[in-house]
């Protein structure tokens, strides 16, 4: 949408506002207002936040607004995960192991950001430790609904009006399914594009650095100051007319996707008619879930050693239970389930030979009632194996009204080109 | 060596303190008043710690001796480089901006040697952010010399007799070099095997946890902790009567090895007999050194993105310079290198279909004389871009008098092979 038919500030997409702002059209500080004051409207309800930073935002915004703009996210308020170490904001890493822990130095994905202009408004909502035990916040599109996990407060924060950009973490489904349940766009970079420094490391395998926004340019946006990559953040990318070649991967998995799924399926076959064709995953692909889950609780159990060994009461069931099935993996099984995953990604780049990206199923459908569990990350298990980049689109509702949607899947280190046809595909998909 | 001939106390190998530890016929106490003693002697003149926990060491000491025996490092004293944090002894990186630095965890792969027995003894010198700029440690067969980097301190200690085991990371050369100029048996593990949550992380692509011994079956024992793999602790792997199949491979910087090395070459193709053919690295897997550099310093400086924007003055000139090396690569360029990596990996599995080990230089020569760097990682770079395990063999001395050595190579994830070869072989050439 033109940067000129523009919404309530707190609605912003973070392209259009970086727009407004590199112009000097927009403050910071009025931007910074904006989402404060959305923020104290529906933070009650929604629980996205563990911390706030309310007046050092406005103090670095109003020294933004009286510098030079030198940054892709000049002025552009920014949520993190509380899974990342913050110098100025307390960080508990979802755990009360953490609940005191002000660390000095900010992760290193976090510092890209600032160094690129972004304000930190506030720490947001994890599962504990980034694993399967719930925090307090809410889907904002229905408050008796889970947002998803692990990256819960970024995703309905964003969701919600709160920020247009949060930053997240994917060891599993914790940056595509909560973007699926709360409806906005979530990206996960190729593994290691991004650093890890000073994000609470679960699965050195697995674990990765991505993040929320309203639409794939903000996103994009994002990833080109996280990646380093100029060509994320190259409008021209997103202004190609010709439609990328997709392939319709339902995965073997397809089965277990419900109707609000199936019927998103569906509409975007529709909306995408005539584009790509269906890929099948060679059988050498498709084992890998069993794969995935080994691996994220083995490394899962060995990197926690010390809340495992000084902390147990401090964990909960959940969290116990992942780490003793993991404990319970021999490292000779997990040197083999390495050499899989090497093979699998080394395999995977195949999968591109015919496609540009796969579109494939987020999640099984509307984010579950009740507020017990972060719904299942069965869809995004095999990719994060992969070590691929993913996208989500929302562009439906389920039948309570949900959000729902698919992810796009490029081959690895090609995020540019998975964003730039990501683009493509969600304004057909969105209309 | 028989367990019967034993040498003094804090001369003794791992394995063969473990041996009399399970035994009961040494007590854990002992041991640790043992290494007090030798380092209270010589710590001036090496400088291998940072911190001692002698207090802490000789309580734990005493309580594994109290109770029973049930882990693999059951009493035995390990140092551990000041890059993994430890939740009782201060951690600065070798740097003045974490100089009062104290963790409330411990890194998952102290947590793991503790849970098996090992008493932390202190923590020992390392480089500046595990990088190029030296600490204070000395060789300990000349002090005029370097020890070698980045894991000095440990590396130097154990050659010392100050300690049976230490642990140590590697990025480019850090773990096998100082190995080498001390005359040590160094274990770099397959790439991602160990957990490196609570290490320092410079470069997630490279950065691997691995540790020193004074023999194969020492650091085999450590590994078998830190992997879980209980193949690396089986001693029958050490009775293999027959040979491995043993890949000479000089590598293309084989024109930059000194005398020494070249010494030790010769030396070990007559050991060795009969044993092994040439191996040539086929052209696709010749041009990695400028890949692993590039990699080392993009995802570097990225790393360290908080010291570099907030504690600028505080980094050396080296690291400043490397830093700026990093920032000077784009994120288009790193993708490639990326992609680079993966292809190679994966093609370097075909380099063992003819070999069970490759056999190669550790170090272009001896110890460099002079404390102002800690000589060149050139022959490592290649093996770590490549995530391959490696141990570093001494067995000979250069025109110093300095200690040389050759290192053996693994395939990935095939570590248990690596160390039974590495055993075989260090039998044989140091008769």
């Amino acid at each position: 949408m033109p940067v000129s038919s523009t919404p309530p500030l707190h609605q912003l997409h973070a392209w259009q506002a970086a727009t407004l702002l590199a112009r000097r059209e927009l403050s910071a500080v009025d931007l910074v207002r904006a989402c404060l004051k959305r923020i104290s409207e529906r933070e009650p309800q929604v629980h996205a936040f563990v911390q706030l930073g309310a007046d050092a935002a406005l103090a670095r915004a109003r020294e933004l607004d009286a510098g030079a703009v030198h940054g892709l996210l000049h002025g552009l308020p920014l949520g993190v995960k509380d899974l990342f170490d913050t110098f100025d904001l307390p960080t508990a890493y979802g755990s009360s192991i953490y609940a005191e822990q002000q660390p000095t130095v900010d992760a290193a994905a976090v510092a890209l950001c600032r160094e690129a202009g972004a304000v930190l408004l506030g720490k947001t909502v994890t599962t504990e430790l980034a694993n399967m035990y719930p925090g307090e916040t809410r889907n904002p599109h229905n408050p008796q609904h889970t947002p998803g996990g692990s990256s819960s407060g970024s995703a309905a924060a964003v969701a919600d009006g709160m920020l247009p950009l949060a930053l997240g973490t994917q060891t599993a489904g914790s940056l595509i399914r909560p973007a699926a349940f709360c409806g906005v766009v979530g990206y996960k970079p190729s593994h290691n594009r991004v650093p890890k420094a000073g994000v609470k490391s679960l699965s050195e395998t697995l674990d990765t650095v991505g993040g929320f926004g309203r639409s794939v340019r903000d996103v994009a946006l994002l990833g080109a100051v996280l990646t380093g990559d100029a060509r994320l953040a190259d409008p021209t990318a997103f202004e190609q007319k010709a439609a990328p070649r997709i392939g319709w991967c339902q995965t073997p998995e397809w089965a277990q996707a419900d109707a609000d799924t199936q019927q998103a399926w569906a509409q975007a076959e529709k909306l995408l008619a005539g584009h790509g064709t269906p890929l099948v995953l060679p059988d050498s692909l498709t084992g890998l879930i069993a794969v995935q889950k080994a691996v994220q609780a083995f490394e899962t159990a060995r990197s926690l050693s010390h809340e495992r060994l000084h902390h147990r009461h401090q964990l909960s069931t959940p969290l116990q239970a992942l780490i003793a099935d993991g404990m319970a993996i021999s490292g000779e099984t997990h040197a083999l389930n390495l050499q899989v995953t090497a093979s699998a990604r080394q395999r995977a780049q195949a999968l591109f030979d015919g496609c540009d990206v796969i579109i494939a199923p987020s999640s099984i459908g509307e984010a579950p009632a009740g507020l017990d569990g972060t719904g299942d990350p069965l869809f995004c298990r095999s990719w994060t194996l992969l070590g691929l980049p993913c996208v989500h689109l929302p562009f439906a509702r389920g039948q309570n009204g949900l959000p729902v949607g698919l992810q796009l899947v490029g081959a690895y280190g090609e995020d540019h080109r998975l964003l730039a046809a990501a683009h493509w595909v969600h304004q057909r998909l969105t209309g």
